[in-house]
């Protein structure tokens, strides 16, 4: 995509992973996420944006809001799926793109959407789809 | 591309967009941009570079710096237009690219140009072409 | 203080500088600011915390709010006053007093405010004061 | 101290908070902390530093070793205390000033200590003590 | 790639540059590079991970220190060859693409690896390759 | 003091220290630093400034330039000195302490300088005097 707009929001949470594979993190621990939303299109809008940035940031905080300040262990949504970092970015970006897709955003030109989550300085995923 | 090669400047400028859309931001304010140029190459040239990296920072300052310091709604290139943070990633990749083209930078390799620029901690855009 | 509480936010302005001294920036141009409020305490509340994190945010996002989006050159609290990123710290860092020294903040034990404020990746100020 | 040295880690671990003031973050949640120890003095010893850079780091390690990946509502030393960004700062600096008064770092000329703990990209605390 | 991971490491070190080009980096110098490493992958595996972050970021570690604390101009790997940023991407791209075709990463699914590197505040480059 | 103003820049050198202590970094190597010189003042000038902004970035590139690209084992000023960045430190606010005495930097009120110097993401040393 020619064009990317990314807002930056965050989310703070208790988890546990399942798997030998994830050593002490089986424990119940918990994360700062810094999460990066990015959003491609071909062009601009008239208005010269690739979506209404006040918007997609209030959107992006709904979303961030829904997840924050809780044990992602206790959420239905997650049940026998890890929560690590590649996965929540991918809830985070398919829930973004239903919000663009039911027109909330205001943007006609989204064609991607692109999140990224940094879970300390040395460590982050990503994960990126098409609308 | 397999190569990029990144240098970073900033502008200070002030603007004002026209639009319901913009909100408060249609009121005469300003922006410090920080400004990433990506210089992309299928291979590195003899020396081991995409591009003469000193060069390449010193064409990125002076088109930073033709723009810096100045009221964008004042210059009539952006007459009719609103400089948002993806149309200015625009107007300087296009300013880069015609650099290059130009065989200013040094790289005969150089085949895509990105530029990213970051209004502020929380948001930024890019706009990346093929030269 | 032995401790302190740092909470970030930003604004985007549009000034002009009056002197010699400032060069190209005597022109009207603008900024990000990035503005960290740190609250300084010789302890902690019996909660644990110097101040109410959340407050603390939502009062520095009410002063940043009253500045931002806005050309500085034309608010008659800075008649004749230049809007150097160091008299900046010092306004935010005082209209930030006053706020606590009201108790809108919830802490009875700071004791200080320091306000920085980056106008680039290259260059920030700094204002410290105490209560 | 005219001299400082600082290093960072981070830790990672769930908590809940007790107390109104907390609002959400009374629910059992989560956070990164990135951390910053710094080392004060006021002169280098004959090998030009402040301290054993490599010691300190690896003395960092294991306090936050100890503590990552925990759920610090469970951890007895914790009992009854808010485990905020401000009580953390103060844990990590106490431990490492125990490890400097053993001699463990290797430096003579060490007389404060300070620990910043960035809980998100827009919080962070800090808790300074001499030794 | 749908999905990706990185991870963060450092390496310092001495090297000189050969041609013109290079100006005052023909002479001995140095540099800190700090070097991500990022696995791209099409899908996450049963565990919701890309790859097992733990063993990347011990690779990486091993992979940047045989090249830390040394004078690259005397390593026969780089015998003349010029030590650049974009260079040095593609060596240690290339290092933890056979370590992760050996199976040592335990991550059957990566098909990219990119390596990014930033010898200052200014200035970095990249390398992508696939597997 | 109240009042500071930051610029930064960075040098790119090769060195190597003396001392067991310093295990695999005696040997010849290099680091990037990234500089940032602080000027404390107890009051900004008429014209709102701590000191010429401008002016202080172009004698902090003077300062760091005739260090930059350069072996400082070369280097007569630093014979039988390890330049460790907390060494480092002081040699820069010193020679920064001499341009301001000289009032090359055009401001009266200056009385602190601190320099702090980031050698790596995870690792950084400060120095701060009087004038």
């Amino acid at each position: 995509m020619p064009y990317t707009v990314t807002v930056r929001d965050h989310l703070m949470i208790a988890h546990s992973f399942s798997g030998d594979l994830f050593g002490p993190a089986q424990r119940l621990h918990g994360a700062t996420f810094i999460v990066d939303a990015t959003f491609g299109a071909d062009d601009v809008e008239a208005d010269g944006v690739v979506i209404d940035i006040g918007r997609a940031g209030a959107t992006l905080a709904e979303i961030t809001g829904a997840l924050t300040y809780r044990n992602l262990d206790d959420d239905p949504a997650f049940a026998g799926i890890n929560t690590t970092t590649e996965v929540l970015c991918r809830v985070v970006a398919d829930r973004l793109a239903a919000r663009v897709a039911e027109g909330e955003l205001g943007g006609n030109s989204v064609t991607t959407i692109s999140v990224t989550m940094h879970e300390s300085h040395i460590a982050w995923a990503s994960y990126s789809r098409s609308l």
